[in-house]
């Protein structure tokens, strides 16, 4: 028997069965089943007894639809990027959207032609844990050149989908439409997607509201009812899989969509400043170093031919670096190469903790820090979004980078935690 | 006028006046305040127009209790590791406690010679941030020379708590006692310690209940009420201030403390089996690195001499290695690195995300990922946990490294995800 891809199918081993779609396997060991939970079940072939076929995959073709051109609705431009959420591979029908044309995407989210006159355009369809900086260039200037909509939603992959909202909330500098981006946790073939309503509540909150500059919306609890537009600078994934797995940190969101009603958190923001598309330069190589026990001063030294370095540090903005007899011999060495590399390059403090502020003047490592260069204290950025910001400094402000780190540009800070004289 | 260190001053610039503790600078620009609030505050020295004393530093001496052992009592030792916990360093008495005598600990929280006879020791007093893996083993060799008591308190500086706990779990092989860590987010010099109510939850939890094994005990919430006593490997600091920053990652706080009463929400499994000290070797290179977007191939190559290294990965275990065109050209290079380095050290998947299992087999990355050799699908194990758990295998277990990584060792995975195979 020769089995497809998409057969439904139930294999039998020594101890027990197994019903589900067949599915491409990585390895030729291992046959993938894709149950009916949405999960996939590695099982090695030499463990099979025999395979049964249940049903064959079968072809399924959808209705495309004429799309109207509505005076009375606005009109939403929708960039694709990749990710799971307009790519509807089912293993089950067999069936691939990858085009991208309004009318797919009204077939598959038919409610979004009573909310807005839809454009679409696939930028690029890449896993979101591939995405490099020439990419947010690419989206940003696509996006730059179709301002005259009332506003742009870009579905991308979760994994990285954070990263992406800092860039675009730093690269388009006083956007005045809204730019939201939307992902799927689960793919749009599950009966759990969480596609639908992301994309739907999106579209929702551009149409009926006056919100200018770079947004997330996702799903703000695991139910299927509401979700939140989250601060792009702001916001993380804290769960691999969930559908609320985005979550806001040292901040609150911006706004709950339930259906088409929508409730501010806070007052929007109105751009009254020119807009200007500030890329960010696409070879910077930065790099992140989390702060661990046992660490080895050759963990700086990595780092001494890169552009800037984000620590994350521990609690208030700690690294490990003090020398009090032999057995601490390596953190003095830790210390001395990243006060060599502070003279070369901008070394930026964040915490590993994630929730909190930075207060390097508590403890005298932080103090130590301080002396010797490295920035960050008072602030309450995000690793990911400092990841982002020193990108777009070294790309426009390089001789400003201390400075404007202090700074509040895009939501990435909380000003309240500033001292005085950073609020001038 | 002379200033002392501790004397109450008030400081008048051109436009503000500020009251607090004068306390030491990291710089001779900047006169520190130490304010009511307990956080410091930093003047730059040009700013200052006056300094007025408004009140002198005072000694102040405590008083030592003569210590009674009570038979109806059980034993506690505490041993002392450094941190804010115990050494109450007050610029306002200018009282300094470090000698870590049973008389201090009880005169500066007398309610624990209610609770138990207290026996202490200074192991060594080291910020938490500066701990290595021979502190460790030093640890763990107090540990395993007294255990003829109820139980054991390590008090420790919070900053790498979590991590100093999973080393005691692994390191510490069926312990037939109680060893609760225990920090503190405030010092105790301020109003708003919880040194004072974690110290005495986890006597109280030793003394009351036949708890074994390696845990932490921390505030509960940011009310000074209740306690939680926290798995030692799936526990995490998550916030860089508040007093409830230790939070369980995919499980559940073990026990809660209110006052005395103890609530367990889980029923403490009971060890029969020989205890063993598996001390980790002290010297091992171990990296982690984190996933994020425009990594460089050289990021991969500079743990080349290392001895293991620990991927935090995108979402359910995925890293930016594949190639779609020259814009991920670089991706393709990480992934020959990858291959490469994997063929010499373990190198292990976990996910900044934190919460939520990997799944390795949903997406090709994850797959791809598996065919040249990283380990970790199907766990949910915290990046740090991991970074130890790899330690503890380098150290006892390096030909099994593979197979012994999907094992629940110490609770650091729950088994209720785990794929079959892994369950026999």
């Amino acid at each position: 028997m020769k089995l497809k891809l998409g057969d439904k199918v139930k294999i039998i081993t020594k101890d027990k069965e197994y019903i589900g779609i067949y599915v491409p396997s990585p390895s030729k060991n291992t046959f993938i089943l894709k149950l009916d939970s949405g999960y996939n079940l590695g099982i090695s072939k030499i463990k099979i007894k025999s395979i049964r076929l249940i049903k064959k995959s079968k072809e399924k073709k959808f209705k495309k639809e004429k799309i109207k051109f509505k005076k009375k609705l606005p009109t939403v431009l929708i960039l694709h990027t990749g990710g799971t959420i307009a790519s509807r591979v089912s293993y089950e029908t067999g069936a691939v959207i990858s085009r991208f044309k309004p009318e797919e995407l009204i077939s598959m989210f038919p409610e979004l032609k009573k909310i807005a006159n839809i454009k679409s355009k696939l930028i690029f369809q890449i896993f979101s844990e591939d995405i490099r900086f020439s990419h947010y260039n690419k989206i940003a200037k696509e996006i730059s050149k179709n301002m005259n909509v009332k506003g742009i939603i870009v579905t991308h992959g979760t994994d990285t989908l954070h990263y992406t909202a800092s860039a675009l909330a730093f690269i388009l500098e006083n956007i005045p439409i809204p730019v939201i981006l939307v992902g799927a946790q689960r793919s749009s073939d599950r009966g759990s997607t969480d596609a639908y309503l992301n994309l739907i509540s999106a579209a929702y909150f551009i149409a009926k509201t006056n919100f200018q500059g770079v947004a997330i919306c996702m799903h703000s609890s695991i139910n299927d009812e509401t979700c939140y537009i989250l601060p792009a600078c702001k916001t993380r994934k804290l769960h691999t899989s969930r559908r609320d797995a985005f979550k806001v940190i040292n901040d609150s969101p911006i706004a709950e969509i339930k259906k088409s009603e929508i409730k501010f958190f806070k007052k929007p923001t109105i751009t009254k400043e020119k807009f200007k598309l500030k890329l960010i330069k696409p070879n910077l190589k930065i790099g992140i170093l989390k702060a661990h026990p046992n660490m080895y001063a050759k963990e700086i030294d990595n780092y001494k031919n890169f552009d800037g370095l984000i620590l994350e540090g521990t609690g208030l903005g700690q690294f490990p670096i003090n020398y009090l007899d032999k057995s601490t011999l390596e953190n003095k060495k830790t210390y001395n190469k990243l006060k060599q590399l502070s003279k070369k390059i901008p070394i930026v403090m964040t915490s590993q903790c994630l929730f909190g502020s930075l207060n390097m003047n508590v403890y005298a490592t932080g103090r130590k820090l301080q002396d010797i260069g490295i920035i960050g204290n008072y602030t309450d950025i995000l690793p990911e979004t400092a990841f982002i910001k020193l990108a777009f400094l070294l790309s426009h402000h390089k001789k400003d980078i201390k400075k404007l780190w202090n700074k509040n540009l895009r939501g990435e800070i909380d000003k309240r935690i500033l001292p005085e004289q950073y609020l001038e």
